[in-house]
């Protein structure tokens, strides 16, 4: 249990970001969802630490060479340099081995379960591959989940504990009740009998699960009431495609 | 598109099958879901082929040896032996492993995601292992699949395209929209232009994954309106134990 001043926050937008996201997915715009005895005190921004060297703390940088390569203008050139390095035939678009690759030279292993789900996720409709912007949205949402991350991640031990999972996801916008959450961590007990904790790749996972339902479930509720009414063939087409990754 | 005359139909049960099967998911009644344009004439039954050889074509055996090891009276011997066979260390229970390898012995490979997918749907609670009786119940129903898809099968290709797989869910009970099967098929395109065709495999799980949903959505519209509110909460408790399987 951690015993800190709990203070959700999420980051503000760079002001000269990238204007039009791909998708609604890929919004940073944190509006909390869920009521679940949380205080509205979430989103007064303290401006993330988006993982990058100090000497890109800023943004607004012009584009690497002054090739724009599909990006938007502003988009930070660090984000160019990982696209450009990982895709390597030159195509403009990245494939999921590509991702897989670039996640795991930046971050740690990802699994393959997670590198689906995220191009599931950030990719424009029925393409198997993420363009320059898409990947930018992506890049901008990892570096800032990251942050939040070790943020929680007290101990610095590389993993997250139930509670800390539950404040780590409250701070990007997503107030999860106690017995979601806890479906959620069962999933990752191998049954040792240990507490279960997370790593970055599993808490990349559960929270873009989160997001996901989350955006689908509010597109049925709009007026935030805290529940919404399908139809079966809309419950059905709104979840298969997180099924089969 | 198939071309046969086109009548569903679904196994009686025999008579003196297990009474109690062990969660709801394992019913064989097909009770008929969604309404979309089908006859009513599914259920009216044509005793189904359950793949053993035929000199076990009746119910009713003793259990092997006299031994009931757990299991309901009344379960075909092959069931049981079955059991006894996977169930290596004679736990009484099959675990994820062993349950991948029977089925790859009776049928042919299956990929570890619908192995965890029937666990997770047949498993009593929070186990992490299946008992005899789950077992039989999951014994049975897949041999009822592999008959309807068979069945459907027309030219023995081992594989089953988008129409033929409306068919076989509809003789299993259900009536899947046909926008929602363009999303279950489309999870299993390579992206090579040609045909979606599924194999058992595929077919399991994405059946599988139907029949879950199913079975949860109507705990929600008790009345068949095809229509039910859910809570936030109650929408991702539903929903996140078909994600991380």
């Amino acid at each position: 249990m951690a015993t800190y001043n709990y203070q959700p926050s999420a980051p503000s937008m760079p002001e000269n970001y990238a204007p039009d996201p791909p998708t609604s997915l890929n919004s940073s715009s944190h509006e909390l969802y869920g009521n679940h005895g949380y205080s509205q005190s979430a989103n007064q921004g303290v401006q993330s630490n988006y993982g990058y060297s100090s000497s890109y703390s800023s943004y607004g940088y012009p584009n690497v060479g002054g090739q724009s390569g599909g990006f938007a203008p502003g988009t930070h050139p660090e984000i160019v340099r990982s696209f450009q390095m990982v895709d390597k035939n030159r195509s403009g678009f990245i494939e999921e081995r590509e991702l897989e690759e670039a996640l795991s030279m930046n971050y740690q292993k990802f699994s393959l379960r997670t590198v689906r789900l995220l191009m599931f996720l950030f990719k424009k409709g029925d393409s198997l591959k993420i363009g320059p912007n898409e990947f930018a949205a992506l890049w901008n949402c990892l570096g800032e989940w990251r942050a939040i991350f070790e943020r929680f991640d007290k101990d610095r031990s590389g993993k997250i504990d139930l509670t800390e999972l539950r404040d780590a996801l409250y701070s990007l916008g997503y107030a999860v009740p106690p017995s979601v959450l806890q479906v959620l961590m069962s999933k990752y007990d191998n049954g040792s009998g240990r507490r279960v904790e997370l790593n970055f790749d599993s808490f990349v996972e559960c929270g873009m699960i989160v997001k996901g339902l989350t955006e689908k479930f509010k597109e049925k509720d709009k007026r935030y009431t805290g529940s919404a009414t399908l139809t079966y063939d809309e419950f059905l087409r709104m979840i298969i495609p997180f099924l089969i990754p």
